[in-house]
């Protein structure tokens, strides 16, 4: 018995870290997520283009499931806590966009660059903590490898109005 | 003569798939559009940095072959339409920085990565239709390579009071 | 004592152009910078992520030596001149995290594309004028590798309302 749980041990000490990493799939489901379905862009444009081992995702905003978005600029229409649950839902949209491009999402190898953008005041001040709910997302799917580099910044007007729009930069395993 | 025929189909049929492709230069002599010489900036940057295959291009404006540029906010100076022209002489300033980078237009081999910033109010709603002027034209000369991942915001104020700035990243062929 | 010369001469010429570039490091004692510590960011990002040879750095603000900031929008509360001093601020902290991330200042290869982002009423139109302040000083200390892609645009609002912040791509050696 004290054999087998030392191989067993041992087999767990050379494994790739990658195996005993987090699995986002898992991940979703635990929380209940379900990804809908990504619709392509109306215009000469994509979700997503690949280039070697990058993803360039298109900007993204706050759609609901059911389809709705959340607009309003954060400060004025939105408190700090509703802006948070909107870049949550930007997260959820480019996973959606990542799981469609890659088809399992164990293929992210790191969420690189993000720049979240926040229809704010312009006296506003706490982007950070609006981005957070993005941010935060990323590393309860995606663990270590959710952590990226990071611009969290206020813009005067969205598309449509919305409350947050965040592009992303992400690496993938060949 | 069938047997003719015949050999130049599977010749088409069996040719790599960029040779078949639409070529940038003649379309845009087609269009009559005469790509202006770029200036390099003024200041401690550059046009464009290489590396690997990526071309970072810097942020240009909707400066007319005159050598005037269209200022204004988009929905308070300029409607949709003026805006949208804007967009496309962007692009047709990022496409004479290509040309004077590559020597020739067919060595671009994705338009990556688009953000579009529009000088807006903070209550426009329409960015996309405006950038839409920028992504329309770079489809309309690289066919499938222009079809880019893409932002479109409002920003507060753009340098000299351009309506539309716009950086790119490109890939080109080895 | 002739021949002597002429063997350092043709050393000299046949020697690799980064051995006779600028040394960053020798550049920041000589104007008497002192590279602060770099802080980890509160929340789930870090400073940089590097991907292959490209380093992925998050948007820093203007913090002062003292772990004070400059805040206020230019052209309103700061003067233009103010603007450049915080940009070049941003451009200190920046080779910072390179130096934290890298070791060595050397292994720079080049600075390669810039986003500045100027805190700014809605009619400014000078950005170039205050990102200036960070392309200069990224100039003065990799001398050629400080020269960049760019682009230099007006935000609404920034986090804790910082004059300026900056993100930035950068290529290091192997």
């Amino acid at each position: 018995m004290k054999k087998y749980l030392l191989s067993i041990l041992i087999t767990l000490l050379f494994m790739p870290s990658y195996l005993i990493a987090q699995d986002p799939e898992q991940k979703l489901k635990d929380k209940g997520i379900i990804l809908t379905a990504t619709s392509q862009p109306i215009g000469n444009y994509v979700n997503v283009i690949r280039v070697g081992n990058l993803l360039f995702l298109s900007g993204k905003g706050p759609n609901k499931p059911d389809g709705s978005i959340i607009i309003g600029k954060v400060g004025r229409d939105l408190t700090l806590e509703q802006g948070y649950e909107a870049a949550r839902l930007v997260a959820i949209n480019h996973i959606s966009v990542l799981k469609a491009e890659l088809g399992n999402l164990n293929k992210v190898k790191r969420i690189v660059k993000v720049l979240g953008m926040v229809n704010a005041t312009d006296d506003f001040t706490n982007h950070p903590k609006v981005i957070n709910g993005y941010s935060d997302f990323m590393v309860e799917i995606f663990g270590e490898k959710g952590k990226h580099a990071r611009s969290a910044v206020g813009m005067n007007s969205l598309p449509s109005g919305i409350a947050v729009e965040v592009e992303v930069i992400v690496e993938v395993e060949n």
